[in-house]
């Protein structure tokens, strides 16, 4: 498909995912930790916030396209999603609609998908706490939607800064959401558990005192570029 | 009055009330549940937010015109509450300033009202959430308030997209805050608990995992509209 | 130094601090009581956030200024931090960037500093409630940042719309952050010690229902504003 | 109708409207001048800003409804309005689509309307300017619309901070939006004019470099608020 | 390249472009109707506005990827750029710098570049519009940059909500960015020049007087939809 | 004074300014130019914009701190104004009002003031225009004020990202707003006196035709960076 030529509104049934146990992993790690070890990408920005605290999630994006304020497109997808993906909703143009609430919470609860990551807004939040499913959005809002407008399924889609491909891996947690891309989602891992010992590491001379300016030599680095250390400032 | 005639200030002592028990049941409902069944209206967007979280509640409206960053008319507005009233505080221009605090909301709490809805800011929002006095604001913000511009008591304001009358029933909880006109309480509770009844059986359906597409007759909607559904993406 | 001559980048070592133990009681008492009884000012502005809530605390300030995105010189600055300060961080322009995590957390907490501000992003915010490091932020963001750009240290700032000085007392709770000036600190614990005293009072009166109208001798000023009292709108 | 009773979708035919040569008067003095006249309402906000510059305009609000990003109910409009009306759009969210071109532009000119208020967004925006048809938005943007989802034409609308009826007089130039309740217009005129009277007065003394604090009195009510005058700053 | 494997920076020196001819008609066209010829996608969004009036024009990205207020790799694509070409300056996170100034514009118009597009700032607008150098920006802003952090060059990158592959089309004017596909360009522009002759047609019978709602076979689907035409709201 | 010290509200008749020809000098070299020169300080932010376009202009700062939507301080202030002044209004919170217009211009220009710099808004743009009357401000808004809340004039105020002490020298043009600190004018100016000379002769290399990657020498850094130079993108 050409990525302009959007004239074609499709529903596609079938995508390839990453493997269930290194996406698994990847959401145990969390997001600033993916982040960092993948070269710092995949961040879709902080606009995109949790309406739930210490939940960490990933799974394989199944990615919906929605005109503002329509939510057909929603419970059109519902029924291409495996268990342990993760829902992606994308308007068209910016929307603070509550495009998604405790219903197709639990419909989506049924068919084993594991969160939904929208940048519109959601409703019934407090329901959708308590029902335990996780969800990340732009806004929160109770204004409901229409069933009017064609859009479409598994397509890619442009999510914040981040372009998201169907089967990409959503990571997300408090920090908000990272994708990594599916390809890159075992290398992703091996990145990123690499990148964990090593901060255990960090983590315990810090912890101890030990200053990062002299731990990742960055004195030197700092009177390089003309910094001055003095004492008082008249 | 006419509308935009402002060269008045006035402080309205009585108003017209929706039947308490229909506002009560209104706030057990819940916002997302209430605009929905009215036809979408009534919301007043995103942008006014809870200071607390899993707290349901309606009120009688008590409005507030204010000056930005003045709260005299805050403290006009006190003695002309009634118990089960919500007040609503809207200034002329936006405002951040932390307009309302504790010792305002315990002289609201020994009034009777039941909570404040305020596109401004509040303040002392820990004391309030200890209080147990819901808030519903656009800010958060210490910044203290004069007493110098004179504004309006009980007279028609605008919040957020909304026209708010006084004694128009106010509903608030997680998703935000909705407006039910107060001649339209009694049938905006009717078609609230259809809403709900209904809602009970298709939630039902779809957590045993029926499709939305399907249950709301959607499929041939989507196709009619263009939609085509693929296997694969090539 | 002249204030606009930035052409050096400088790391100054020693800064004057107020008295500790006023510094400890503003920090008990909290923003909106100080703020309010130094004159209603000092306070940065509704867009620095806590991350986490009902934390409240006080500091002397330890300044850093970063380029966007690059966090060398909050690493510069631990080894000027002394017990009980806050670190102050402020970027040359609008930065959404995760600066700051539980690593640097860990560091500065060995290094006996109290909390963070920062007017561009942190990340790992779960671990940082964990860890009860306080901290307040304009956002939470994954991303990562780099250690190229130099910065000073300990140089006066502009944080919202307050300018902070190395020294000054950092305030800061659920509302928000309030500075003190250095030099007034022991003033503005006198100042919010009678305040507390005279809300102490009133509260007293207003819980009992006595009206702010009348208590705080407003009835006659609205009248002379021009406010009518009117028992209905017709 | 109920305020909130929005279940109907409907299309007014026929509303009253102000005396055309009050309402063309109003458009010549300028909405400065109109809202500060009729007592400092009236204003929709700083969001709504003109496409061109230095055109001044009043008609009679013929109002439209619409869901986000679908402009089938402005093509409905289109026969309901007279010549001397100006469009006011609103949609029943926030919007940034571009909902009107200059197709439209070209089809209200044929009809006699003298501009669009819309709080969503335009494109054609240099065939627009070119064709002398003046437009208020929110956006610009080239983003085109659907045509799926019904609304309503000449119901009361919420523009930005105002309730807007139908027949209502708009008034737009370099400054914003300012709308004038229809039974008030006489009245507002009349107000007007008084007022630029009195701004000629003002004008030809200040300009003479006499002092508004002098000329407007306020030098004892500056000393009564508590301001010092002193020489210089310590 | 995988997407997310972003630890490389590079300088890509050949990109493959699309006919010029081809280009060029799409510049003259505008964004709207080519938005809307090509299924009302590529539109990168209301936040990147002209600092010019007037002014259409189509070019080949040359991608640039930054990071915030650094500008290095803008210096370093001039030398990849070809005549026709665009460059596209995205940054890694949000920065409102001015980033690029009239000596980089002399620069690119020794290499024969026609336009800026840039989600930061810009600085010397007075000086661009002399020169006729046409920007694109989010920003207008005097606050310089540095050059110490490496980015790339003519890799795929998101602008706003649209992913732009280095080599496609990029047209601007009044209102917006709109990107076409490279491979797409011409199928494009077959679109916009049977769009254009269709608006011919339409414009035509509007500006005669026919109601849209007439010509476009509305009032059914109105009705359909469930309006209600009513003389008068009682 | 102590900086938090508001509890007195003063006006300052006398302060300092830098030398006359200086600041015009400064006035004409624009404030990309003088801002680069004094190591990329000062500036306020993109957020405060010219109402007019082509117009550079410099002068000594007298200082109005402001409540918001409140204008007395700012009739206060004229007697202080000397010719050659711009007036710095800044408001103790956010305010889009529109605190100044055509008569308030007409008495600073009797007094010689050249130009008002507003974090708030102004309002009759188009007659400003039309006067020569210089104005930067954050919005454009018709909406009128009240002069009931005291404040202060000539004293220290945070204008954006900027301290602006009395008697500063404020540069504005078309990119922003600009303030270099009184006692560091002439060497601001001997600073930007030697940019342009440097300026100009880099242009003429650049418009050339001559790379800056290769005039800055940074092709080394680049590499030394890690950046990659490759042919074509696999």
């Amino acid at each position: 498909m050409n990525r302009n030529v959007a004239s074609r509104h499709v529903i596609v049934r079938e995508i390839d995912r990453a493997d269930q146990a290194v996406i698994d992993r990847l959401g145990e790690i969390g997001t600033a930790s993916v982040h960092e070890a993948i070269g710092r990408v995949g961040y879709v920005g902080p606009h995109i916030r949790p309406i739930q605290r210490d939940t960490k999630v990933a799974g394989s994006a199944v990615t919906v396209l929605s005109h503002p304020g329509d939510n057909i497109m929603i419970h059109a997808a519902v029924e291409v999603c495996r268990p342990g993906d993760i829902m992606v909703v994308v308007t068209t143009a910016p929307s603070t609609h509550g495009m998604f609430g405790d219903l197709l919470a639990g419909s989506l609860t049924a068919h084993g998908v594991r969160a939904l990551v929208i940048d519109a807004g959601v409703r019934d939040t407090a329901d959708l706490r308590a029902m335990g499913f996780p969800v990340w959005s732009q806004h929160v809002s109770c204004q409901g939607t229409v069933k009017n407008t064609p859009g479409s399924v598994n397509v890619p889609v442009v999510l914040g800064g981040v372009t998201v491909q169907p089967g990409d891996v959503v990571c997300a947690d408090d920090d908000g959401v990272v994708v990594v891309a599916r390809e890159d989602a075992a290398w992703a891992l091996d990145q990123s558990e690499a990148r964990l010992a090593k901060e255990a590491a960090t983590r315990a001379r810090l912890d101890a005192g030990e200053l990062g300016v002299d731990f990742y030599g960055l004195r030197a680095k700092l009177i390089e570029m003309g910094v001055e250390y003095v004492d008082r400032l008249e």
